[in-house]
C-alpha cells in the first residue's frame, strides 16, 4: 500500500477468488465452472472477431443486448451486459446504496456483496440464516435499505421460491431488490418475469457456469427502464466499452445454442443427483442445493481436513473459514468422470481415517 | 433514470465516446482505431483461448504480466492490467482523489477524466492550455492535487518532453501524477523509465492503438510497488477477473510480436506527415501531433461544417463543441488509402463552397 491511497480505501480488504494453483493437475471443483466447453458457435463468434480486433466494441452492444431481450422474453430496455455479472452487482451497490440507505444480504451469501459495501463506504446489515441455512425471508419485509440475495444462494445452494421472491420485492417498493441469479439455471426459478410488475427489481445473470463462459467475462442485468438507464449512466460514466468484442461475439453465439445449453444444465442436475446420493451414502449431510454446487459436511471428518486430504489427492473444493459454515465444503459439480473421481477419493480419504 | 438513484450520481454526465452509426459504410476517422488487423499471434493467441472459456481467467494474469514487465524493462509488481486503460484511470481516481485532494487536469483533454472526478464527487481544477495548445507545465508545478495528464495530449496531439514531465512528478512527491500514454507509441516519450525514480508516478497505457486491439479492452499501468498494490487492492475490491482470457492470450501475442507493432507505428507516422502535408497545402493549421491522429483547422471552413459535409461524403471525423477548439477537427490517421480518400473529400468540400 502507498501513503498516497485514500484513506476510505485503506482498510479494505478485497475479495478473494478461488484458488487457481499452477503447481500441478488439479480436478478443479472449487470455483464453479462448467466442465464442458463453450457452444461451438461461442468459439466460433469469439474467433472471427479475434481478427476485427482494431475495432471498438459497439458500445451499445445492441445486437447482442436485443439477442439477450429477445431470450428472456424482455425489451433491449430492459437489459444491461457487463464484463462478468460482478460489474453489474458493483453498480447496483454503487447506484442504490449510499450512507443514508444501507445494504441489506445474509450474514452467509456471496462473499462480494460485502467487498462492494466496503468500497463504497455504505452501512451495511448481514442477516443471519436461519438454522437449516435458509434466507430468513421475513427479514427483508419492508427492509431498512437495498436488498441484494442471492438465488440460489451461494454457497448452500438454497433457493427461494418466485412466490418468496416477489413479496419481498413488493414489500419493498421503494427500495431496489436485487437477485443475483448466477445460479438459477440448474434448477431455481428466474425472477426476471417480475420486472414488468415492479419497478425496484432488479435481476442478474451470468454466462460464467450455464453457459460455460467464465474465461469470457459476461453479465446480464434484468429490471425497468428506469432502473436500466441508471446503470447504463454508471457504465457509460466508467467503462462504456466494458464488454470486448470477443466477448460480445462469443455470448451471441451462446444464446443461439439453446439445446447445447439445456443439454449442459441437464446432465450438471443429473451429475448432482449423482454426486449428492453419493455423498448421503457416506455419511454426509447436504442442503437442498438447486446450483451446479453441491453443499456438503462429514459426520467423519471435519471440512477444513477433508479440503486439505482432497487437495493432496488432486481434488480442489471449496472450504470457507467462516465459524457457520466451517464443518462444510463447497463442490463445484462438474463431469460425472470428475465426480466419479471426487467421489472415491472421499472414500479413500474415509478410509484413511478410520 | 429512476426514482432510487443514489443523489450523488443523478447529476452525472457521462462520457460520450465517438459515434459509431450503423446506417452504412463510413471511412472511420472517428475513434482513433488502428487501420491495421491485429498480429496474427494475437488473433491465434484468442482463438486457442476462445475454446477453454469455461474456465475463470488467472486472475493474477501472470503471464501476461511477466511478458508485459520483461517488454518494457520494469518488475512485475510494476504492472497492473486493466480492462481497457479506462479502468486502470477509474481506480486511480479511486484510489488517489477524495474531497481534501483535488483531480487537477488540462482544460481541453480526455473527456473521460472529468467523468471520473464527477464519479467519485472529487473536486477538480482544469488547467487551461496555452494558447498554443501546449499544456501549461508551470502551473503543475507543486500542484494542489493529483496531477493527470495525457502525454502526448488529446485531441491535440502535443507532447511534452521527457524532461518536463521529470519536472512535474519530482515538484509533486506527495501527490500522485499520472501520466496517461494512450498516444505515446507514434512518436511521444514514455515516462515508464521514471517510475523507478519517482514513487509517486503511475503511467498508464493500452493496447488500442498501437496494437490495433481496440475491441479487446486491455489497458496497462505502471508504478512503484506502493501504487500497483493500492489499485490491485481495487481490483480485487471491484472485478478480479476484470481482463477476459481470450484478451489477455491475445495481448501476450500481440506483445511477442515487437516488429508487426513496430511497422505498424512507422506506417502510421508516415501516414500522419502525408496527411499534415496535404492538409497544409490546401491551408490548414495544425498542432504539432505526436498521436495516431492530426487535429487541424481550416481558415476556408468552421469546423463543424467541415465535419457534417465529410460525414455526407461517407467520412468521419471527430468535432468537439467545446468552444477554445470548435474550429477544429481530430482525424485519426489510418491506412494510407483512406487518408487519400480523405484529402480527397476535403478538395471537394472546399471547391463546392468557393
Amino acid at each position: 500500500m502507498s501513503k498516497f491511497l485514500t484513506q476510505k480505501l485503506q482498510g479494505l480488504t478485497p475479495y478473494v477468488p478461488g484458488e487457481q494453483p499452477k503447481e500441478r493437475e488439479y480436478v478443479k471443483l472449487n470455483t464453479n465452472e462448467s466442465p464442458f466447453p463453450p457452444s461451438d458457435l461461442a468459439v466460433e463468434g469469439a474467433s472471427e472477431y479475434a481478427k476485427k480486433l482494431y475495432l471498438y466494441p459497439d458500445p451499445d452492444l445492441k445486437e447482442l443486448t436485443n439477442a439477450v431481450a429477445d431470450y428472456y422474453g424482455v425489451g433491449a430496455e430492459n437489459v444491461i451486459l457487463t464484463n462478468g455479472s460482478d460489474e453489474v452487482l458493483n453498480f447496483a451497490f454503487s447506484a442504490y446504496c449510499d450512507k443514508d440507505t444501507p445494504a441489506i444480504f445474509p450474514n452467509i451469501t456471496y462473499g462480494f456483496y460485502k467487498v462492494f459495501a466496503e468500497l463504497y463506504g455504505v452501512p451495511y446489515t448481514e442477516i443471519p440464516l436461519k438454522s437449516d441455512f435458509t434466507v430468513a425471508l421475513n427479514d427483508y419485509i419492508n427492509a431498512k435499505g437495498t436488498v441484494f440475495i442471492a438465488n440460489p444462494n451461494a454457497p448452500t445452494g438454497i433457493n427461494l421460491t418466485i412466490d418468496e421472491i416477489e413479496k419481498i420485492v413488493s414489500s419493498n417498493k421503494e427500495r431496489v431488490v436485487v437477485i443475483d441469479e448466477a445460479y438459477v439455471d440448474f434448477g431455481g426459478q428466474s425472477a426476471i418475469k417480475l420486472i414488468d410488475k415492479y419497478d425496484n427489481l432488479l435481476v442478474t445473470q451470468t454466462f460464467s457456469k450455464s453457459r460455460s463462459m467464465a474465461g469470457a467475462r459476461l453479465g446480464m442485468g434484468f429490471g425497468s427502464k428506469g432502473l436500466i438507464e441508471d446503470l447504463h449512466r454508471i457504465r457509460y460514466s466508467t467503462n462504456p466499452y466494458n464488454v470486448n468484442s470477443m466477448t460480445a461475439a462469443a455470448g451471441l453465439g451462446a444464446i443461439k445454442d439453446d439445446k447445447y445449453f439445456r443439454d449442459n444444465c441437464s446432465k450438471i442436475i443429473k451429475n448432482r443427483e449423482y454426486t449428492e446420493t453419493e455423498l448421503e451414502k457416506l455419511g454426509f449431510t447436504l442442503t437442498d442445493s438447486k446450483a451446479n454446487f453441491v453443499f456438503a459436511k462429514s459426520d467423519k471428518i471435519d471440512g477444513k481436513t477433508l479440503y486439505l486430504k482432497l487437495k493432496e489427492k488432486g481434488v480442489l473444493v471449496r472450504h470457507f473459514d467462516k465459524v457457520e459454515i466451517k464443518d462444510y465444503n463447497r463442490i463445484t459439480v462438474g463431469s460425472i468422470e470428475q465426480m466419479q473421481y471426487f467421489i472415491s477419493m472421499v472414500k479413500e480419504i474415509l478410509k484413511e481415517i478410520k
